[in-house]
């Protein structure tokens, strides 16, 4: 299914995903995947969002040590607002205190780097400044037909409870642009990322999710990282965070991102933290900023930064259950302290916003005082937090710079929703993004499933992109399957959402599965499904035969009888007998004690004549034995 | 860990569970497990809720060709009002039409059975009629006892929205009683299953799952069904339903009901269908009264009955996308729709609850036309039959028969709580049990996500129990891995639906690990979580050495830098300089913005002489390598 291109001990999956052809749509030629359905189902193929970039396109040549095809370079260069200029020289602090050979390193990404481009000087590059002035960028136009996926093809009504959102029927660039212009949505895209395809956040798109990443002091290596990308990416991230700390930080995420179609997030105090040696209390605005201007070179499209952790608010955690989990805010929390000083992320913000605005790189505003147990969620610290970021957010906003929010976290079922609300008063609908929320703490192991439960759900609300959970979560490293698993669980998280929130082009997909279920295509259930190769790896498990996976049957109910396959014979009958099936009351909701005597009249009338026929056509068909219900 | 039991090759896995003791409380010896912390931890051992019986407990004697003992019996024998008498004998046609010898089939139950027991000629021995005339049973004491779990160590105010449910701080075995009279809760008890330990289904009790097992014509076997049977209830399961068809279907279930602690429930017409030769229309009265006689007489504690698949509300699938999907319903469909008749099940549905109440067995009335996609939610048909259901009710309640109603199925999320307020108004809050519901149909192979999802939801909203849904859903038979992974999953969506109701004895447990994760105490996390074994299997994936469990960091950040032991620090620092640290602002909830200037002024005051103080003391501490955020 896949052959494995390697080089520089860098290999990674590539080919079609199982059941799906690559296109691409459009003068911008917008990246999209189709899955055929059997001829017998006379339906047209079924599109879907894709993610995966050229490693599933057979057509696509494949060179990791050459990184992809720089797809926005043109657009970049056509708006004539950016220079070229020599970059900042890579030091060795930057990969851990690795020489200036970097021996015993990861290699430098070998093609020679482009120069990196900025805004020119007092200029402002952002997708959100380009939409406050009326334009309607190329990356506008690609995210307008990608997010537009199947709504041609919908014929149904409607239906869906949006919480206040407004999903418009069809997704024209001008939306794209007003969204971004009212900071609604975002479209991470660096200057110095040109092989990212655009994609946006926001509350009236598809929701999306987010893969974290990264190496750290006790395991992986490059070659592993930027296999887990490309991985994550063929199953469904929308967006990658590297998250390496340690040793080779600066050339890990140079691979990444010369590799990477999806935008790219860091944490840049991390590696600020790692050219101090690990002591909180040594960082500086100095060394803070000049790591800021190294990613921001390299091409990262958005940067948490925990700009809310405010030195008041630090004692506000001293009573909760397990205090502040995010790395990111204990750093500050104890930046804060030693010095008795506010945070110079606060103090500095307008000064990181001006090195954003020229890369256009797009906030993540950190919550670094996430609740890190049930018992801590919605507390004083957590919602303090987020009411300086909705304030960092006007700030941020003022130079047209894109923002937006992260949030919890550990949060039970009751409370989710108040986090919507208050982020979506507080930060003005800027895009939310959120960890989970796991919705408890009794199932480590199992905590892709306890915070998927709160992904979807907040999602629902309003959350427009998810940050993936992996089964390792609190317990070790993930390694390529726990990739897969957390990425195709928050991939039904975020669809669950869509359906939920009556999103136009969501329901598709499941009403093509379900008739492929129902008319027993499994081909077509498989390759319809979030994990083809899973699907049909379980059938096979019960019935292993090639000849079953075209057999009017399945395992739970076995070869002679069906419930699916009588309700087939009994709308096959119904339809021949009355092309209208008499109706029974009014609505869709019947009276109490369901459908009275008239009714059941009715019925009887319309059914009449069908007793007999049915007894001929169908009785012989169901000989024989057992099964199950099938859900 | 675990020791197998063999026995005329039927094996179980035995032995406590990682990290727990069984424990027996009070006159009623109510089985409950204890973990125990570690001494470090200054902590009370965690009491949790147990369904594994005996099978977990070292001084218990397993012999699975004895069964598990008789513990209701003498409390059965007690109230007078039962009788033995000569069970109606085992015909051929039971297992399959094997001759009286069953050569070739499952081996007979080989201890010599008891003499079946029911109520004396007119009498009623039903939990809701003992409760309706105020006596309080031991199986209703049992329950309260069972359920009141950890109540006592509880210190914490409630916290929760139970959408009206009615949870009360301390469960007294009146409140059971009047739950079980109300009709909000029942205990399941077939008088023929003396072996099962009392447990309620009800709004105002914990939320349970059930686990299906169960052969079919396609494979596996009695003793792996046993097998399945004792794990899943290791895991969690409340009740187990046995959905076995074709050959031995009687032996098999005897097998089950024998060694089986926690209910069993069935669907009787999947046995009567096996009796007419597979044919649904062949099916009468008096063949599924005598299936009903021979389940009843074997223990069987609850029973699925399709009895609202209603004549008139057939026609009312033929336009869905998936018809009728439940075995049960689809059965029924095809007879009404031969026979141009109204449902046996509907008419004669006194005749069966004369049954029901002479062995105490609960009504599980079947959604035989839930939804089986997306696409067919909430339609005519699910809620005509659903309303159907609340009359029945209300005849069985008009005999004190105990009842609880099915529920589905496939419903986006938006769509759930409908189907919890129109159950609740429909069905005078007789308890709800419903299986998942999926959230998507997009996701086959991760099916017990998708539903997992769907349960926590309605559980939160109301439902009593959760039917689990394993990854195979869909696509094949579940193996003992899939039985495993199904549980836990719905066990921590009913936990999830636990503590966002409020209910107090939930958040103890979730507390206890987290304070474990923040101690780093990796031991107590795991024996604490809902599958020990896994939590440390990943674990040791990353950091297999022993020493690792006792070390104060996790793979996640390394060994020298950790956000969770930063905050410990910081709280310790801050508990040393300040036992009561300075407040910012009244309430829970800071002013937009955050903190103003006298809030930050105060802070700073508080902070003033902490500055020096942290550097002396933390400093040194976090020199070094590398990190991730921990969630």
């Amino acid at each position: 299914m896949a052959d494995i291109n390697s080089h520089l001990e860098i290999g990674v999956t590539t080919g079609p995903i199982r059941g799906s052809r690559k296109i691409h749509v459009g003068p911008l030629r917008v990246a999209m995947r189709e899955i055929d359905l059997e001829p017998s189902s006379g339906e047209p193929p079924v599109r879907v969002y894709d993610t995966s970039g050229p490693y599933t396109d057979p057509a696509a040549t494949i060179d990791i040590a050459a990184g992809l095809p720089p797809l926005r370079r043109e657009w970049q260069l056509a708006r004539g607002d950016v220079e070229e200029y020599e970059p900042r020289e890579v030091k060795p602090e930057d990969n851990g205190q690795l020489g200036p050979d970097r021996s015993g390193g990861v290699p430098p990404f070998p093609t020679a780097l482009r120069k990196p481009l900025r805004a020119k000087a007092g200029g402002n590059i952002t997708q959100m400044h380009y939409a406050r002035r009326g334009i309607v960028t190329p990356e506008m136009e690609y995210v307008a037909e990608r997010e537009n996926l199947g709504r041609e093809m919908l014929r149904q009504e409607r239906d869906g409870q949006d919480w206040g959102a407004a999903i418009p029927d069809y997704v024209t660039p001008e939306f794209v642009r007003d969204e971004v212009a009212r900071g609604r949505a975002i479209i991470p895209s660096n200057v110095n990322h040109p092989e990212s395809e655009p994609m946006a956040i926001g509350r009236n798109f598809l929701v999306k999710i987010n893969a974290n990443i990264g190496n750290s002091a006790v395991a992986s290596d490059v070659a592993s990282e930027v296999d887990k990308m490309v991985w994550a990416i063929r199953w469904g991230a929308d967006t990658v965070m590297d998250l390496s700390t340690g040793r080779n930080i600066h050339d890990t995420r140079e691979w990444i991102i010369r590799n990477s179609p999806v935008p790219i997030g860091t944490v840049p105090i991390y590696q600020a933290l790692e050219k101090v040696g690990g002591i909180a209390e040594d960082l500086t605005w100095e060394i803070f900023r000049d790591t800021l201007i190294e990613q921001a070179e390299q091409g990262v499209d958005y940067f948490t930064i925990h700009a809310g952790v405010r030195l008041p608010y630090i004692p506000m955690t001293a009573k909760r259950v397990t205090g502040i989990v995010s790395r990111g805010g204990s750093i500050m929390a104890k930046w804060c302290l030693a010095h008795h000083k506010e945070s110079f992320l606060y103090e500095r913000f307008d000064e990181i916003t001006e090195i954003m605005k020229a890369y256009d790189i797009a906030y993540s505003l950190g919550d670094g005082l996430r609740p890190g147990s049930i018992a801590d969620a919605n507390d004083e610290a957590q919602f303090a937090e987020l009411y300086t970021l909705g304030e960092l957010t006007k700030r941020a906003w003022a130079h047209d710079v894109q923002v937006m929010i992260e949030g919890p976290g550990h949060v039970p079922m009751h409370k989710i929703k108040a986090n919507m609300d208050k982020q979506l008063e507080a930060c003005g609908e800027a895009p939310f993004y959120t960890l989970g929320p796991l919705v408890t703490d009794i199932a480590p192991g199992y905590d892709h499933i306890t915070s998927g439960i709160g992904a979807a759900m907040i999602g629902w609300y309003g959350t427009a992109m998810l940050c993936y959970v992996t089964p390792k979560e609190h317990l070790g490293l993930p390694d390529r399957d726990d990739v897969k698993v957390g990425v195709v669980t928050y991939k039904l998280a975020a669809h669950a959402a869509d359906l939920a929130k009556g999103h136009p082009a969501a329901k598709v997909r499941d009403d093509a599965l379900s008739k492929a279920r129902f008319e027993f295509r499994w081909r077509d259930q498989f390759n319809l499904s979030l994990d083809p190769d899973t699907a049909e790896q379980y059938h096979d498990q019960t019935l292993p035969a090639e000849g079953a996976k075209t057999a009017h049957f399945c395992s739970m109910c076995g070869p002679k009888f069906c419930s699916m396959k009588i309700t087939q014979e009994v709308r096959e009958f119904a339809a021949r007998q009355h092309n209208n099936p008499p109706r029974h009351g009014e609505g869709d909701q019947p009276q109490a004690g369901g459908g009275g005597p008239a009714a059941i009249a009715e019925a009887e009338e319309g059914m009449q004549q069908m007793s007999e026929k049915f007894r001929e056509i169908g009785s012989e068909l169901y000989i024989g034995a057992g099964g199950r219900e099938h859900d």
